[in-house]
């Protein structure tokens, strides 16, 4: 089983980017496993949030292959760890794609993108932050 | 408005402590907090389960006081981030109270210390780790 963590762009916060080193690391224990931060559009203030979504789109895309994707979004049913681990185990046993779990950047996800999510996946009723979800889901995954 | 982050001793991540610290700033600029780590027992084993959960209640009893308890917990209602706004705004205007966030170690918490709980908020239907729930708390109520 093949796993990558995909979203747009670097985690600016440093203590939150260890943290995602230190989750990666113990789950290539089990499984390879990588991040993988796509390129993001430089110089865009928010008001540009459409452009934003857009370029961003575009780098996801070209990660995106033919993987199973789970998007983390705030729609969607919640699962408890033991139903998020049955999906992950399932995925292994009926095929061998690779697991794609994907997180927006600060402004979401451009729908485009969304709708190729063969899984929405709210973590919480909760909005976290778009960088400390990203390491909430590498604790769920591990 | 006062607010206190209590727990049993210290989170030993220095990632997620470096976190605590980090988002305790920036809550304190709009209010006084502080987090609280109350005494541990030490040298026992999880066998000693119940032993360990006594020890870690007595330690936290004498930080309760009569503060307003939000306790985390894996039972009650989860609310949205501006329901939790809310939940804390209507507070610091019917009471003077200090609010208590309280959360558990390894083991959760003593039966009688979840009692004394005035709301029991689930973060999310995911199990997280003690110590990240502790950041996910104030990263959310910052």
């Amino acid at each position: 089983m093949e796993m990558m963590f995909l979203w747009p762009g670097r985690t600016r916060n440093e203590k939150l980017r260890a943290l995602q080193k230190e989750y990666l690391e113990k789950i290539s224990r089990f499984c390879r496993a990588k991040i993988v931060e796509s390129e993001e559009p430089r110089g865009l203030g928010e008001k540009w949030a459409d452009n934003i979504l857009e370029k961003e789109g575009k780098g996801l895309e070209k990660h995106l292959e033919d993987g199973y994707i789970i998007c983390l979004s705030d729609k969607g049913k919640e699962m408890t760890s033991a139903e998020l681990a049955r999906l992950i185990e399932s995925q292994a046993l009926i095929s061998a794609r690779k697991l794609i779990f994907l997180v927006g950047g600060f402004l979401g996800l451009a729908p485009r993108i969304m709708d190729r999510a063969n899984y929405k996946l709210p973590l919480s009723r909760m909005t976290l932050s778009h960088e400390l979800a990203r390491v909430v889901l590498l604790g769920q995954v591990y």
